[in-house]
């Protein structure tokens, strides 16, 4: 595989789940095929990103009658490595932890909590939403045993770092943070910030910039 | 203000927050001055980048010393209009509406929740973390009396469509949509999708990108 195949833009994949959700609500109505100008017409979006974007799952329209949605569904979920079962921990069972333990989609997802850790002793030893609470101190040994891929942390911002280099030990691989700072990893480890201030930057501009354009 | 101006690309706007974190704690940390290229550093960024998404919001470096610290803290922060305070509502008080309304830095942020809106009966009327629950049907009244201008979705996927027409009506412009499903929204209406399916699907395929690169 050709390196340039192996770094896929961030922007692309923050559209591939916005493309697999029309797919799903069109094959769902009954439809078997579509144009990457009807996806970009549904979803605001020029057809040459999207065409561009689908590329990457190695998937390619036909002239007339544009993707079979079946097939393209697949192949978005494989490109995404959705189809396969990953274990996964979380960090901080606070209003966010539970949200987040409490979210059946994710198993749609690939994603399968095994685990959740906090510091709080009244939660250790209990369940949320079937999840095991377990102390702090035991993630290395249990993300060891069961051989997990995915560390989400929902902690305060001055315990992100810590529960990090916690998760790294314990051979965790992807670590998902949502705590409202930065943490650092090396490089065989792969950091996605979900931090809530990120898209509320992007909506407050966007929002500021759409009010100055009606004052012009 | 030239048109190019208005539109600031969206993977400058989610960077920003990150500047701001970083900043804050070197600020916190006695610091007064920094250079694009420790900012990079630290944030695993291109020492350009950083300063091409800093130039958006008209603060300059100089050649030896860098940006002072506390000027680029506001230059961000007012690009970002988040020294101005908005109004916002919420729909949907389950597990992450819950976890939203308790998320107190949202009013570091110029976010202050107002109301919030559920269709369930033992909801209505109680308070979660201090804000008020008000009956789904009150919506578009309450949001024109009280001037809103950000809307929340936190309701499951299909009644994402119906609630966002029912903020537009009640006069909110900038509808921020965590249900994960696409929503559609008219030109005068910003509209940020932060699915957490998105996130995921970096975190996904980058660590898949990891794991191949390694195996090579």
């Amino acid at each position: 595989m050709a390196l340039d195949k192996k770094k896929t833009p961030e922007p692309t994949l923050r559209r591939l789940p916005r493309y697999l959700h029309l797919l799903i609500r069109l094959m769902e109505g009954g439809r078997t095929e579509v144009s990457s100008t009807v996806i970009a017409k549904e979803l605001n979006l020029d057809p040459t990103q999207v065409r561009k974007d689908i590329e990457y799952t190695e998937i390619t329209g036909k002239p007339k009658t544009g993707y079979n949605i079946a097939k393209l569904v697949d192949a978005i979920r494989n490109f995404l490595n959705w189809h396969i079962d990953k274990k996964a921990i979380l960090v901080g069972v606070g209003h966010l932890g539970t949200a987040m333990l409490g979210y059946s989609n994710f198993e749609k997802y690939g994603l399968h909590f095994i685990a959740a850790f906090d510091t709080n002793q009244k939660k250790i030893g209990t369940k949320v939403h079937n999840i095991p609470i377990y102390d702090l101190n035991d993630l290395p040994d249990i993300a060891k045993t069961h051989d997990v891929n995915y560390g989400i942390l929902t902690v305060p911002p001055q315990y992100a770092q810590f529960v990090t280099e916690m998760m790294i030990e314990g051979g965790v691989r992807a670590i998902w943070n949502f705590a409202p700072t930065q943490v650092k990893v090396p490089d065989n480890v792969v950091l996605e910030n979900a931090q809530l201030t990120q898209s509320l930057a992007v909506l407050s501009r966007k929002y500021v910039e759409l009010l100055e354009r009606e004052v012009d």
